[in-house]
């Protein structure tokens, strides 16, 4: 099937429900005046289509490939189709313009997120999660850590991920056991596997950041007990360049259906190097940042999904010859009618539609009030949304 | 994880609640007394379990080989627990005792069927459908083709398949294009192509018999130019044996995830060699025998991987340990409780039994009511299920 992006809907939720117009008087916001929205949808829905779509089966079909020297290669076409992403500035179209973003409001970054999960879900999810590290580091991470780390990850050439789950702990991250040994010159040595981890490595970045949930030495037990940490694949030399090859590697390929152009990565730290994010033992509250971003985009996914599978059938009903409608031949010069007219048909696909179109509208609504590029605005712009909805 | 068959639960269904007994006087049905049946529900868990499920992992990651030669290749174990399936008479369970049958109640072998199907429902669906090609047979032939293929059928050694869709039509048969030519023998020239045929082509069976929906030449247009034909794999000689080649030919393996142990065949009919079975015409309604039989078996198929699915689930929950439960530690001296302790895990769990039980003592009920060896004991046996039965 050809993925049509649904580039009209979407500007009539920017335009016309949520009215982002009435947030162009914010700080920063300047440029997001509706023409420049309109032009940046349509942008993303050629590009998504165009590119990232004609990758989809690829990615599926060929996957990922483990090799010995735990490097990932992904599937042919996705470097490309990366160095176009990021020539193209759109990991970069929600975050902060202190760190070379284009500071508009993280909806309009989520229109481009929905299209592209569409399109090519396995390969969304390498922005997607590098715009995750971005945020946890944006909310919790040092000056220098900001300096250092934020404008490759909103450029793209670096990509991020999550470091959460271990074999024996995902909801309960209290158990984990991934360990940090506080060094003299104030780093750490990580030690631990982590599993599950999308994205945990690639060839399409120059630089891999790891945010990593570990229990420093004699932290208390629990959940009070976790530090998050930033452990780059490769650390940064004096000029921030990436530099010697830290001591994290990728350890196999796990599967997860339907998303095998995305390398889900067992992750293993031999006493990795790794950086403080905030304070001691208060790292899941910084990691809920990141999660809860997540959260918004696992509902992204959901909708990205459904609107390529209702594109699909619909395609498909009007397409399939089967039987004869129920009120004469509609297709009198064929052996038989389109299904679409078989009113059980219609129905199916009336209600993927709406459901759709509401749980669209419901997402975006609740990206206007939750995640915008800094703490301050957020808290404005949620007051705000909740006047223009019922 | 390994499936545990549920032996007491389907042995309470048929003792306790459709009371299978109140069949035992009916006309060969003498050896169906409730001791007996414990016994080989019994042995259909042990068969189901210990040969059946081992394979299912294999079916699914090994898959089907077509080869250039038209043959294929099933996973490796499966030609062997097949010869097991035969030696053992499970495809004859519910068969008539005329044709080699053991005369059991259908219902019987449907428990015998979930499980097989619980266990591994690629290899489950070669008897399935074979079985379906009897129960057309049984209804439909001359009493020539009966004595020729049934005996075959009921014990597996031959195997069964059912010839619908094509690629332009499925739901809607009356499109079909699959020619039928008369012979001066008084055979017929089948030619076109069957598409998602299961068990189309495999290396099991000694011989394979396609039931072929065809419309005779000059026959009306539609549902009512629809013709039967039986087309086995090799014509039986004069003394039944399996003979020459007929031109039926796999031309390739379709994907059907879940099931790729099973054989999805492309089926091309080259002038193949064809029998007429019942009228001209009305071949729609003796394959129906056959589809209402299927479609007691897909509810099968959804009860049996709604008990694969639960047994996996309710493993899980007992081993898997994350977070303590609201009322108090369940596993002080564990790390955490076994997340079967929380309300919302009990609640999934529950709502799956329920629905598995309530759904597998109705259709257990259906096949009570609709589908015995003989079209005479089904109208009888209809009646009677009804008494038992708020």
């Amino acid at each position: 099937m050809t993925y049509q992006p649904p580039v009209r809907d979407h500007a009539f939720l920017l335009r016309d429900v949520l009215e982002i117009e009435k947030y162009a008087d914010l700080p920063g916001f300047e440029d997001a005046a509706i023409d420049v929205v309109d032009q940046i949808i349509q942008e993303a829905g050629r590009f998504t289509s165009e590119v990232l779509a004609p990758l989809n089966a690829v990615g599926d079909k060929q996957g990922c490939t483990w090799n010995p020297d735990h490097t990932v290669t992904t599937p042919k076409g996705f470097k490309e189709a990366y160095a176009q992403l990021v020539a193209g500035g759109w990991p970069a179209l929600g975050a902060d313009t202190a760190y070379g973003g284009q500071g508009l409001p993280h909806v309009v970054n989520l229109s481009f997120s929905e299209m592209s999960s569409s399109a090519n879900m396995a390969f969304s999810m390498y922005p997607g999660l590098t715009h995750g590290a971005y945020s946890a580091i944006l909310n919790g991470g040092s000056p220098e850590q900001k300096a250092l780390y934020l404008p490759h990850l909103v450029s793209g050439n670096w990509g991020g991920t999550m470091n959460l789950t271990e074999p024996h702990c995902g909801t309960d991250l209290g158990l984990l056991r991934t360990k940090a040994v506080p060094q003299a010159d104030g780093t750490y040595r990580i030690s631990g596997t982590k599993i599950w981890i999308s994205g945990g490595e690639h060839d399409m970045a120059e630089n891999i950041v790891h945010l990593v949930l570990a229990r420093i030495e004699g932290a208390p037990e629990g959940v009070r007990g976790i530090s998050l940490f930033i452990v780059p694949k490769f650390i940064p030399d004096a000029e921030g360049k990436p530099g010697a090859r830290n001591s994290v590697f990728c350890d196999g390929l796990e599967e997860k259906m339907g998303i095998h152009g995305n390398a889900t990565c067992v992750i293993r730290h031999e006493e990795s190097t790794g950086w403080l994010v905030g304070e001691e033992n208060r790292g899941l509250a910084l990691m809920f940042v990141m999660m809860n971003e997540a959260r918004i985009g696992v509902g992204l996914q959901g909708i990205a999904q459904a609107e390529a599978a209702y594109q699909a059938a619909a395609t498909f009903a009007k397409e399939r010859l089967q039987g004869r409608s129920l009120t004469g031949p509609k297709n009198p010069d064929g052996p038989a009618d389109p299904i679409i007219v078989h009113p059980d048909v219609r129905r199916m696909l009336m209600d993927s539609r709406a459901v759709i179109e509401a749980g669209r509208a419901f997402l975006f609504w609740t990206a206007c009030r939750a995640t915008w590029p800094t703490p301050a605005l957020t808290r404005l712009c949620a007051r705000r949304a909740m006047t223009t909805w019922p």
